[in-house]
């Protein structure tokens, strides 16, 4: 299958505006559906204006990348079939896209707890609103009890709707399955490197991240498409899985070679102590003397410190070593998306080219 | 319908101690089946581990009355119908028992941390763990997925898995919504004793304790029953309501004048300024002076402060009137029982003979 023609740049980034509105009028009318249902209804004035600042605070202040990706994954499906999407088909893959950010956020507001985080997206977590608090979690509740609620709403007539419960309780299972393998592999407080492998790493990025970031989006559009085939199922999961793990890795090697201008924040993975890419890099490649650096020097808040671990780090070259994995990392999954023909590559290549060679 | 014959008291005491025994095996495959299943199965041990004692320690320690509730409702059913139970039946009640109790188990674990408790069952909270903290609201989240994970591998080909999947979404969102409302009436910090009215007790009650611990039992066996006439499940809710609502008024009341030995607890709802059904009910009958010693002593944790407010519930002789609310609200359940014949009466009669004037 040929990947679909492409609108000049320029058009593109109206294009992708334009969706962003459409997908945040989307928000609202399901946030104020949420509001004003059967539930909600006849409950005090003040318990609605939670529930609505709660959403608003929460769920739309993303890049809704992963949201948006479920209508480009029909899209691609439906391009390649060269069906026309009717309005109710571009409603629903908004709705479900709407979904996984409901998914995102009920993960944050509870991660940032966990995490003692300060701010997300540029502005103050939500359990550090004074008025907030321990609710926060409860809040954390209700967010992803708004899914199924949507879903209900939305999609409780389709063939696919079970299907959907099942994909959403799964990949919250997967998340919060790396959730626990990150939190267990480095207690907060701890300092302990021998647990840094690439093993470990590549399966705390599998579950924590890869799941919900890629294959939910991907796996929600080719349910929307029709698609039933068990076997493209596990296909777009290896494919996504890996395409998670390489956006990660991405992501560890922005924290502390990204421009803190272009990424909007100042990486602080080492400070932090974090199981990140370019540690467990390190640590494959280096002498005992440079080892004995990091493990000094590693998860510790001291600029002289963290300065001495980036030394290390370009002591072994490890921009080049990401560059590398890059290269070979793209190279791969082009490979796979090409030699296959169970799904349209388009799906893919659309994902792919978002976030290959990236700058934040 | 007549009510199912009884055996005596001590066989029934035997009885339920054998169903307990089996219910606890039961318990022990669904654990043993999710830490073993295909996504923990290949995880690191300690990973597994964690999960185990994370579901012990939470999940199994409780009275269980609720997790029991589903087989006991599905037998009153099929008591009516005079057929026997098969085995895998009793195991699909029970399972579906337990999906209950995790759900529960999710609550509690995030309530503490909300509350700042220190224990639960006996034992330290979760999260006062000093390995966990607030890993726990993770640890909630695997809980609440466990839920899906038994309904996906046990009941995932009948055809009631759809309503069981919708009917554990409601009912988390309608208990999520309870907490809400029970945390934004009496914010941590503030005591304004205008809130306290009996619409909002009422409200919270239903939402926070009688969806999951009355509603859902009975809607659970009422499903593996095979009844699929929503009157029956609309009349369910409402006899479940007002039995839920009867059952925290009865709490209230133990908190305040039961034996603490017998309850096992010395009750603190005075100190803690929670919206009781007693308060309630003093601030409705109060003359000025009374609302104003009420005012001035309420939410404090000082002994005198506590007797003082004492002192106007017995002068205002709150034990008389929940006495006569709960004569009343016993004779409008039974009528309610008797006056339909869409349930089997022993569903109900059942579950209210285990709560009429309890003691604990």
């Amino acid at each position: 299958m040929a990947a679909l023609a492409e609108p000049p740049l320029k058009q593109q980034k109206l294009d992708k505006n334009a969706d962003k509105q459409e997908f945040l009028k989307v928000f609202e009318q399901l946030r104020d559906e949420i509001v004003n249902d059967e539930l909600l209804a006849g409950q005090p004035d003040f318990a609605k204006a939670w529930v609505k600042e709660m959403m608003d605070y929460n769920v739309p202040l993303g890049k809704l990348n992963r949201g948006m990706a479920v209508l480009d994954v029909l899209r691609s499906v439906a391009g390649g079939k060269g069906t026309e999407l009717s309005e109710e088909a571009v409603f629903r893959a908004q709705a479900l896209g709407w979904c996984i950010e409901f998914l995102q956020a009920y993960f944050l507001v509870a991660d940032d707890i966990m995490d003692s985080s300060i701010t997300r997206r540029g502005q103050p977590c939500w359990y550090r609103q004074p008025k907030v608090g321990m609710v926060a979690i409860n809040d954390g509740i209700i967010l992803e009890a708004c899914i199924f609620r949507i879903l209900r709403k939305h999609f409780c007539s389709l063939p696919s709707y079970v299907h959907l419960l099942d994909l959403f309780h799964e990949v919250t299972y997967q998340t919060a399955h790396g959730q626990l393998l990150d939190t267990t592999t480095a207690p907060i407080g701890t300092v302990d490197l021998t647990r840094y492998t690439l093993d470990t790493y590549l399966r705390i990025v599998t579950y924590k991240t890869a799941y919900y970031t890629f294959y939910l989006p991907v796996a929600c559009g080719l349910r929307l498409a029709g698609v039933t085939d068990p076997a493209a199922y596990k296909l777009a999961e290896d494919i996504c899985v890996t395409m998670g793990q390489y956006f990660q890795i991405q992501d560890d090697y922005l924290d502390c070679y990204g421009d803190p201008v272009v990424i909007g924040k100042i990486g602080t993975d080492i400070q932090d102590n974090k199981c990140s890419w370019l540690v467990v890099q390190a640590l494959q490649r280096a002498s005992e003397a440079q080892k004995k650096v990091i493990e000094d020097n590693y998860g510790q808040d001291d600029k002289g410190k963290v300065q001495a671990v980036k030394a290390v780090y370009r002591e072994l070259q490890l921009e080049a070593v990401f560059k590398q994995y890059e290269q070979e990392s793209y190279n791969k999954l082009v490979q796979t998306i090409k030699g296959q023909d169970l799904l349209p590559q388009a799906v893919f290549t659309m994902l792919l080219k978002k976030i290959y060679k990236r700058q934040k």
